[in-house]
């Protein structure tokens, strides 16, 4: 194919249509309900694709660092949700960024609260993080003494505006049935809704903030709430497939690999291409063990689904072994040629390439 | 303690003390033993680190691509092996390199000694890659119609010289037993030898080459081997702990990230300190679960050995969240604290944090 001549070494390529056709979706989806769509930039953190968001009508985005929302402010993103519990030492670059730009935090304590009142130059929009089940970060939804502190707190002090209750549904990752997904977010918009109710007449502007790809992906109707910020989404990868998000074809992105020997007796072909390309993130293969990535085959426009028996067995730092109890597929994949790897978790593996090739050879970041 | 006081973001700690007492260890076992120290830079890929390798009398390395080598040869490095298949397909940046510099490339199939014979255009040290058991890459012992097939080849071209017999026992990562890692040496410098004694006549200069980190830092007598080329043993890790090829003091990186909330109910702090920091791999854990490093307290002069009952028990693209059992280090960590966390495997995570930052707070890469 066209778009594999000029690859020398490990490469992550990115199909512009499906990328294009997964933001115009769930851009579609969240338009129909009436939601704001504030979608999650860290999978991709490219200046170029977040413009391709901007063709589907987005203006306001989500980022899980300062860094992040530094690069994004500075590619013209002026209305930046930090989605990630406030990192206190970072409190220069949050005052930087709140200078300029329309910032939204995150708390989920009520030191960080009391920190950014006391420390923020410029004015703010403050979400509480809400833990409905996933118990990474957030306040427990019965721990009504905490959300009225925190909150007493930001009525203390003008710089912090309450925005209202975000959560990231992110048990979600853990199931392989839709209907599984399904309750998790009926769950969590309930305890959202309840928390809503609660505090509705003191703080009529609030809203209700969601976000995990599989939910935002797989739930038909998303409920009352006011805003989804999903992020994988962008590309999906074999995880979501694996959930239920998405199918093989709406998989954005593959690792185009070098092979660079080949081992008959075990059915295993070696490739450049390691844990400092994919990551070690993995799922289980067909043998139970873990599985790095799944092979597919280059088609003009793009690639094919997964070839039969043929899987990424294990990485090591720039080696990856491909099993391959596929003889046609062993038989005719010779040294110098590139196999072709849906990731399994597109996030990390973006996070370590930094750039995509596109179809037309194009090198995008 | 003062080289924390500046870190705003996750960060990873180099105690240049240990990092050089790393490198100064090893070569002086390699020159006590007359062996030659061609050590792998792919754990590091620091122009400044490889100078502390200068400074202990190193002239040569080894590394893992033709971009490596390319860095390190823009860096006064001018004696380079890169120990991995040769992917044919950046032969034009291979013959760049070799036009300036001693390279050395190793091979594994006669596809690519054809090859390069014909492609070759200044002359190349050729190791045939010899596979003593790890089973990922490299010849059977056992096959030497392979042996002979390709040794031909290599005749046949005037720009490929033989240089000899080079071996990875990858499966010493396996182990956890010094004796396991003693055994699994004893095994690949025999077979290495049996080679030898089979082609010494042909090529009296032929040299064997042995690389993996916990035999060169395990076995006490390396026997009659001409090379070695461990990487990982620069910084160690605790992988590297775990097999035996180090103790804990021995370990020169550690990442410092910021608390960002904690929950006393499950006894959890959650740092700014994720996947794309750390990487995915793991060790066995306190409670048998996965575990992404091992937390250690600051001293004047660099961090203690690991405090009991505290672990990364889970990474997600950002977020860590530690597990204290310990009750006293759960309570006098605070928001806005910084946990300093081991590194799994250290090659990982410096190839995703590219900097490190020395106890002087001097920044390197």
């Amino acid at each position: 194919m066209k778009f594999l001549s000029k690859i020398k070494t490990p490469s992550l390529l990115l199909n512009e249509t499906v990328c294009r056709r997964n933001i115009e979706r769930m851009s579609l989806k969240a338009n129909v309900k009436k939601i704001d769509f504030r979608p999650h930039f860290k999978t991709h953190v490219s200046a170029e694709i977040g413009n391709w968001f901007r063709d589907a009508g987005v203006t306001a985005i989500t980022v899980s660092s300062v860094a992040m929302a530094r690069f994004f402010a500075i590619n013209d993103w002026n209305d930046i949700t930090i989605a990630f519990p406030v990192n206190i030492r970072e409190i220069d670059g949050i005052n930087e960024l709140a200078s300029r730009i329309t910032l939204r935090l995150v708390v989920e304590n009520a030191f960080a609260a009391d920190f950014l009142g006391r420390n923020l130059k410029n004015r703010a929009g403050i979400f509480l993080k809400v833990d409905t089940g996933y118990h990474r970060t957030g306040i427990a939804p019965e721990n009504q003494k905490l959300f009225d502190e925190v909150l007493s707190s930001l009525d203390k002090y003008d710089n912090m505006e309450f925005m209202g209750f975000l959560t990231h549904s992110g048990q979600t990752y853990k199931v392989t049935r839709k209907d599984a997904v399904i309750e998790i977010h009926k769950q969590a918009v309930s305890i959202l809704h309840t928390l809503k109710n609660r505090y509705i007449d003191q703080y009529p502007n609030l809203i209700l903030s969601v976000g995990d790809t599989p939910s935002c992906s797989i739930v038909e109707d998303l409920g009352d709430i006011d805003e989804i910020r999903p992020g994988n989404f962008v590309f999906y990868d074999l995880m979501q497939e694996r959930i239920g998000s998405c199918s093989y074809d709406d998989i954005a992105l593959v690792m185009a690999c070098p092979v660079v020997a080949k081992h008959p007796g075990r059915r295993e072909i070696v490739i450049f291409g390691g844990a400092v390309h994919l990551s070690k993130e993995f799922i289980a293969g067909p043998d139970g063990n873990p599985c790095f990535g799944l092979v597919v085959e280059p088609l003009s426009d793009g690639w094919s689904d997964p070839v039969a028996g043929v899987w990424v067995s294990s990485l090591s730092q720039e080696h990856g072994v491909i099993k391959s109890d596929n003889k046609t597929f062993f038989d005719k994949t010779g040294i110098g040629d590139l196999v072709l790897i849906l990731p399994v978790h597109s996030c990390l593996t973006a996070n370590l390439m930094k750039e995509f090739r596109l179809l037309d050879n194009r090198i995008i970041s």
